[in-house]
């Protein structure tokens, strides 16, 4: 996979083809939150059917060195390529990607994929002048990458935190606010007024804390109603998702009335960016994507 | 596992452990989810590292044939062996084990443990009667096991949801709630007195779903705060947890801080079953949760 991104034709081939097949109204760049930890020579990579893994996962503070500063140009200069062939050819915004700095730092600290992330929260709880000098490096790649993205023509981002679900509040508040909000604030003082988005799964009781993080939506999934996030989250954030992945494996009727559920759900609110709740699945039949793009796009609010 | 629990000598020592080094108030019977579908020869495993997996997974109406009613006695003697043995030797309650329909299914239907639980969900919308009979035929495993277990001497029980924080809490309760709300219910009118605890994870949206089953004890981990999940179930519900597993890693300090968060949120209301809020992982220190279970003996309501 860290091959096919480093490939600006064939990532630009795969970013686009959302766009040309389902006639969605945004792109996001295909790419993988280990992208900048392993263009500066973490020692990461991806293994199919796994994931990230590391081979000499983060445990000290001799670790810090191995997380030098990214330089966009000269670390992914295929990213950029594939950033400026995408806008040149995409005639709707193009979404730029990254990592947040508490999933990026649960695989450099566990050494791949955690269902529990024990090493992580020990380090966390263990010693956290170091766990906050992690997430601040990782924080700085975020900020470099996609600045440069933006710089390169996107006009949004998403920064994904896809295990912050596994927190408890209090404990994300802590360890990890900090250096997401510093990504959103950094960002946002470039003064490109690029929209950015916060994604994460299973966040029912993060979705405040994202938002307070300095987004300007909020990834929502399947396991809160989006009625229930926009009373959290209040009328100032936009939202996104909430099909379920495995919702739309279903029979057309069900899928439809999932979809229809989501799109009520919002109740014709403006800033609701309609997406799957989480990646979509390999089992799932891309005539029925087609289906679902066009039935949000002709989903008129009920009078 | 299975074979261990299927020695009463063995399932014995292994339950009577945590009471014995840890003066716990409660023993929970060691057992496993897939106990009675295993007794019943649907022919599951449970693979060291992997868990329950199944030979020829749930697929078809013609599957129902190999869900036939337990006979508890005929069985799963060594349960009952087991749950006498430890009756007698125990000072304090024991609590029957069982998992709850949805989360069986979901093995039995994807063949092994699941992140997407897809193949699982897909039959419950392609085909929700065969999903309602599958449901129903785990709901009457799951009260004949719980139900033996409670005349060979058990004086609570636990149903064990562990992946039903999978699902939209519509999901939950138009798929899912009928069948274990039916379990709780059978098992009330055998005018035991029992108290049912209902376990999950990753269900801060489905916590009044899993009391309004009929639960007088709802799990909660950790990533719903005590204080917030009390007032989402109101005063009737008691409550179980909610210490993060991972928590326990860390230096004692930060362990005696977090436990003590824990109990103070309870802030000293009755029915409070302080507990991990999912399973001890392997790394844990076993003199760390001495200390825990001593730190909460101890605690004392600010005044």
């Amino acid at each position: 996979m860290l091959e096919t991104i480093a490939r600006p034709d064939v990532a630009t081939a795969i970013t686009l083809q959302p766009v040309r097949r389902y006639g969605v109204d945004a792109a996001i760049l295909y790419s993988d939150i280990v992208v900048p930890t392993h263009a500066i020579g973490f020692g990461v990579d991806i293994v199919p059917g796994v994931g990230p893994v590391v081979e000499q996962p983060f445990k000290e503070p001799r670790d810090l060195d191995r997380l030098r500063p990214l330089d966009p140009e000269a670390d992914t200069p295929y990213v950029l390529e594939t950033v400026r062939n995408l806008v040149s050819e995409l005639d709707v915004p193009l979404i730029a990607f990254a990592g947040a700095p508490f999933t990026v730092a649960s695989y450099l600290v566990e050494g791949g994929p955690s269902r529990t992330h024990a090493l992580t929260k020990s380090l966390m709880h263990r010693d956290p002048g170091l766990w906050a000098a992690l997430l601040d490096r990782l924080a700085d790649l975020a900020i470099a990458s996609i600045g440069s993205q933006l710089d390169a023509g996107a006009s949004a981002f998403q920064l994904f935190d896809s295990w912050a679900g596994a927190l408890a509040p209090d404990e994300y508040r802590r360890y990890v606010l900090p250096a997401s909000e510093r990504v959103f604030a950094e960002l946002g003082e470039r003064g490109t007024g690029a929209p950015g988005i916060h994604f994460g799964v299973g966040t029912g009781e993060l979705l405040e804390l994202l938002a307070k993080a300095g987004a300007d939506v909020v990834g929502v999934d399947w396991r809160v109603h989006l009625d229930d996030a926009r009373e959290r989250l209040g009328p100032d954030v936009a939202v996104q998702g909430n099909l379920d992945p495995a919702a739309v494996l279903a029979p057309w009727p069900v899928v439809a009335e999932r979809a229809t559920d989501v799109l009520n759900r919002n109740a014709g609110q403006p800033g609701h960016v309609f997406n799957l709740g989480h990646g979509v699945l390999p089992e799932t039949n891309p005539e029925v994507l087609e289906q679902v793009v066009e039935l949000v796009h002709e989903y008129k609010v009920a009078p």
